[in-house]
């Protein structure tokens, strides 16, 4: 086998990750793989960092665009991030005809299918293991593992900084700007965390989980997603009082209907492996409909765990090398031109059981009311708590399990909820997935 | 692509479901592999069960090596299971050119280092995915998933029949044999659970995985094997209330000394998501350098989820014919010619932290000669509880945990408690396993 020759666009967290991954377990790749991997060039805006991770043993720049040119280059590594740059870069470097490996999620669940589009008019494989759920072969596993298997859904947790600042929240009983405080001062979470805690990375890699999951084209803009920025510890603790957690999930089931599309907070039955994914660890639950319910686990982010993603990448990409493209995995799991448009339903049509709290006056009454406006709207109630009123206080939490409905059915009671004269303020509501068979 | 042409041998539960996940799903395997993957011929000794699944659509036979020998089949599934009949079936498909899928852990863990050669020598597949935690993955993530790590450790829950009764004993109290019987009743257990109930099973696919992950050849001889028969309820509710549960573990893990290659109960710190993986099901954790802790759960057996492994096999094959050597996976994750013959710790060499429980005398004094000779071998206590006498008894519990040592070197301890006065009869030991960093 030819010795497979890297260029590395960013040299950062992941990009140092890799670079030491690569150098420090050489010789464990090369016995796996029978040829060697190198980095022939570096690219970074900061070249004294550049030079410093190498050690002066690779030839930097700090032009990108020198590497993605340089007709030595096999395959070109983008750990730059964004949309404008890395698009451009990553164009070139497919119509140069060079292998592209990228972690970045955004720019394929945006561009997705312009560049894998691209990528086959080329010949050249473009892999993303990186860009979900960090060290974790999902894409993998969707896209091979259980390749005999109709996906019927796929359900994870993809932010490690949203699932950080849930499990403090429920560990320690704070409140969401606390806990994001300490995320912060911890490098869990960004200066600007609104990426992660409003779901927008999460939907990312949801997008692209879809695509393979159920052999469509990326559909970002169709995603419904929504943060955890509302989440209060009193609805976390009321969760887990009736034998649920709650998790940040990016869900996509395939339903007569369409598929769904959707990241929001989420009640899990607590005997859920899922349920148990505690501090910045991902996991994603994949159903199939030969296999049941698999789960895969590790840390989904960090320099090592995601260069362990983009080294596996190269290691597959040095064997694709010289192949025809019938003998490579699909870019997304199903053949580009077998792709089927299948329509995204608007949260309004899914289908979920509910979790709502209510602040109502303790007067006589007032849960008969609730109860016989969603017996209207035939919305089953599963389990039902009612806490007494705090000291001083006049009014009291309900807490209202249902069974499953439609969203529009549900915000339609709600709405008639919020009108009575007993109820104070608006209806919490927060979706419930038993994530079973 | 040509069509994959597949000749099935033995259409039993796996079998069956083979025929049935390739039939159901055909389109979508299509779809993602871009050629199709037929069944041209089936032999069971069954002929009559072998032309009712097959509803005559296929021609059966009952003689495997009139399939083996069948010019128009590529690759041979073999699905038998056994020693001697299915090597000779193997090898002989090796010898035609013809790829191999097996599930078959015990042929490959005992007879793996030959079959691989003799297909290295042909340039044909042996796929086997199926054969270690039926539908998961984990073949596939050991030998490409993670190919960017050196592996320091797996630890497996990998026998569906032993997590279900050491479930139902600790949820229900009850005895080993007890919920052996209702195994049986319920298809969890064979007639003759030996294989399963005595670690054997569990030992077969630990063997597999430990070839891959090293780097080695396979040493089945090696493994140590212990199985749950002589657990007692009593052990697994002492563990619980000190925070851990006990379940099977395939555990193999590399040190300077020497390969860890051992099956045996294992205590398990609750908050680690495999101690809470139940019933049948199946996990595996692979720990990576880079990384860090992964797992990989599913069903590990029954005739979809074991189908699924098969199938997902027989789509990389598709691709993979017509290859070249070099552009394949290695058989087991490293080259053959770059293994290397790790010496296998005897497990008297393998260091661990032990859980001890004696019946003692309640007297004074004997807890500080326990104490005592714990601590002349430098073995540290890391809990220990004393349970008081029951009712109309003289004799209490004392269980101790320690931290880690050398087995000698707590056998030669646990001699020396065993012939105090105060002791009662033999005291239980059962390593325990952190499977944090």
């Amino acid at each position: 086998m030819k010795e497979l020759k890297v260029g590395l666009l960013g040299i950062g967290t992941v990009g140092g990750g890799t670079y030491a991954v690569l150098t420090r377990n050489q010789s464990d790749i090369a016995r796996r793989l029978g040829g060697n991997i190198r980095i022939v060039q570096v690219a970074d805006r900061n070249l004294a960092l550049a030079t410093q991770v190498t050690g002066g043993q690779v030839p930097v720049t700090d032009d990108a665009f020198a590497v993605v040119n340089n007709p030595e280059v096999d395959v070109v590594v983008e750990l730059i991030g964004g949309y404008t740059i890395a698009k451009e870069l990553v164009l070139k470097a497919i119509a140069n005809g060079k292998h592209v490996v990228t972690a970045n999620k955004a720019l394929l669940a945006v561009h997705g299918n312009e560049i894998f589009k691209a990528a086959a008019e080329k010949g050249v494989v473009v892999a993303y293991e990186a860009a979900v759920a960090g060290g974790i072969p999902i894409i993998k596993a969707l896209r091979e593992g259980l390749s005999a298997n109709k996906i019927e859904w796929v359900a994870g947790i993809i932010n490690g900084t949203t699932n950080f600042i849930l499990t403090e929240m429920r560990e320690k009983g704070l409140a969401f700007a606390d806990v994001l405080g300490e995320a912060q001062r911890l490098g869990y979470a960004e200066a600007d965390p609104t990426f992660d805690v409003e779901g927008i990375d999460a939907a990312h890699k949801l997008t692209i989980m879809a695509s393979i999951a159920f052999g469509m084209p990326m559909q970002f803009d169709k995603a419904y997603t929504e943060g955890i920025t509302k989440l209060t510890s009193k609805d976390i603790k009321y969760a887990e009082e009736l034998g649920y957690r709650v998790k940040l999930l990016g869900i996509t089931k395939k339903t007569e209907a369409g598929v769904e599309l959707r990241v929001h907070p989420t009640l899990i039955p607590e005997k859920r492996l899922i349920a148990n994914v505690n501090g910045a660890m991902n996991a994603v639950v994949v159903k199939g409909d030969a296999v049941g319910p698999t789960l895969y686990y590790g840390a989904g982010a960090g320099a090592e765990p995601t260069a362990s993603a983009v080294v596996a990448d190269l290691v597959d990409i040095a064997r694709a090398h010289g192949t025809q493209a019938e003998q490579r995995v699909a870019y997304l799991g199903v053949q580009l031109d077998q792709q089927q448009t299948l329509p995204v339903l608007p949260v309004s049509e899914v289908a979920s059981a509910y979790y709502l709290r209510m602040r109502v006056l303790d007067k006589p009454g007032v849960l008969a009311e609730v109860t016989r406006i969603l017996g209207d709207a035939t919305i089953s109630i599963d389990a039902m708590m009612q806490k007494e009123p705090q000291d001083g206080e006049s009014e009291a939490d309900i807490v209202i399990l249902t069974h499953v409905t439609i969203e529009k059915n549900m915000d339609a009671a709600i709405a008639a909820i919020e009108v009575l004269s007993a109820i104070d303020g608006k209806v919490t509501k927060i979706r419930m997935e038993e994530l079973g068979k």
